[in-house]
């Protein structure tokens, strides 16, 4: 069985990446690969759901085994992804998507190097301000440190294999760019080495 | 302007490229690049649309400047796309697509490392001698030699980016493929850099 491929998500706070994944994991196609962290449950938690709760212990000894594709610390928590459920989804031919930060995409490719990589942009900046601003959740200093944030994260752009910018209201569409390259990406030589060689053997 | 993209189509003969090509010009979203040749012109020939007809003389002083992004010489005569129509309509932003041989395809790769390399498969083996025996304009031998060929050119398969499978009577489908590849590639970051840049700028 073909493999699966594996796509890492990124981009700023307030791209609405969010609204891009939940339309991606609607149509069925993608594995939805779930977190582990170290973090205390939150009433509204389900465990192996919003995420595996794990203990430090239990968290430091994985990856000292190697069993994290990739991880980072938060506020003094550990968050990262399990390997093994990945490669076993990839393994079955599903189609895995990680929503993940920049570091901790940069982690996968490093350790997965055909992992295809896509960075959600806002159109522009204001846009992201604005959008920040609307949630009236945070405070003018943590929009500000925010801001400092995706001028610290879009410098990793060039790191990604591909950018969609997510425009106002059309994050369906941004999902419907990704399932397009998800199906180019199948069409590429390096990843259908059998190609050539079914030609070859059968001309003498 | 956003500059175009250059897409290379390569395929053994009897992939049925030429109707996917067909295609794809209908479009009108292609820019054909007319080559160049030495050869005599022919009853059904057109000065500037199937060729442009040179001499040997002025097909080695464009070498010899370096005006033919690619050439090659079959039975005699050179063959080869001219470099500065590719540029201007490229420069335009506009899509040009030539359908090379796979040599041609490879110097193309060097000048234009931008360039999309896409090559045209038949099914299978079976498929592609059927299709060459099924025109009844070649002999027994001949096709021998063509298969030979297609075992050169398939070899070179990896150093394409992207591969086709051109099922019998699909070629509107393989036509479409190569117009999602168009829409894909453009979301590339490396086509892309002044995204990145336009958010640094604005964040102090």
């Amino acid at each position: 069985m073909k493999k699966g491929l594996l796509f890492v998500i990124s981009g700023p706070s307030g791209t609405g990446k969010g609204t891009v994944m939940k339309h991606l994991l609607e149509t069925g196609e993608y594995f939805y690969s779930v977190s582990a962290t170290t973090r205390a449950p939150r009433p509204e938690d389900k465990e192996g759901v919003t995420y595996y709760f794990v203990t430090r212990e239990q968290f430091e000894e994985k990856i000292a085994a190697g069993e994290m594709l990739e991880y980072a610390q938060y506020s003094g928590n550990y968050y990262g992804t399990p390997k093994s459920a990945v490669e076993k989804a990839l393994a079955e031919g599903k189609n895995v998507i990680l929503e993940i930060e920049t570091l901790g995409a940069l982690q996968v490719r490093e350790k997965m190097p055909e992992a295809v990589l896509i960075f959600i942009l806002p159109p522009d900046i204001e846009t992201l301000r604005a959008r920040l601003e609307g949630r009236g959740t945070e405070t003018a200093e943590v929009i500000d440190l925010r801001m400092a944030q995706v001028k610290r994260e879009v410098a990793l752009l060039s790191r990604y294999d591909y950018a969609i910018v997510n425009e106002n209201g059309k994050a369906l569409e941004a999902a419907e760019e990704i399932m397009l390259i998800a199906h180019t990406e199948r069409l590429l030589t390096k990843r259908n080495p059998e190609l050539a060689k079914n030609f070859e053997e059968y001309i003498s």
